[in-house]
C-alpha cells in the first residue's frame, strides 16, 4: 500500500524558502499572492495490505525519524 | 483562497533523498517498506475568490517558475 506523509512547518516558524519562492512569484508579475509556504511530501510503499497497520507503522516512522515535532506538523493518508 | 501544489519527481527519475530516507527506516528496523519517494509542497495564499482563476494563476506559476517539467510532475487542489 501506499501512503502520503505531508510535512509542513508550523504556523509560527519562519519559513524563508518559502518566502524567497514569494518573492520570485512577485518578481514575476504575480501580484494576487499573500505568501508561499514550503513543505515536503513523502510516498511511502509499504509491505502491508491492512490501512490500520500502515497508518500505524507509519505513525511510528513519522515519530521516529521523518518528523521534528518541534518545529513541523505532519499528516497521513492513504493513496 | 488557499492552494496546494504537490510537486514530485517523476518515476523514471532517480531520488537519491527517497532512497537515503529508506535507507535510514530500515536501519531502524523498518523491514516492511518497500520504498520512498520525496517530493515538495507548496502551500500559496493568493488574493483570488474565484476557483477557476485561482488554479489558473496558480498552473501559471508552476509552468514558468514552480516545476522543472523535465523531471517533475505537478498537481494541484484545492484547500
Amino acid at each position: 500500500m501506499k501512503l502520503i506523509v505531508r510535512i509542513s512547518l508550523k504556523k509560527s516558524i519562519l519559513d524563508p524558502q518559502g518566502e524567497a519562492i514569494s518573492n520570485s512569484l512577485k518578481s514575476l508579475g504575480f501580484s494576487k499572492l499573500n505568501s508561499v509556504r514550503q513543505g515536503k511530501i513523502l510516498e511511502l510503499d509499504l509491505e502491508e495490505t491492512d490501512p490500520d497497520c500502515g497508518v500505524k507503522i507509519a505513525k511510528e516512522m513519522c515519530e521516529k525519524l521523518l518528523v521534528n515535532s518541534v518545529i513541523e506538523n505532519y499528516s497521513l493518508e492513504i493513496e
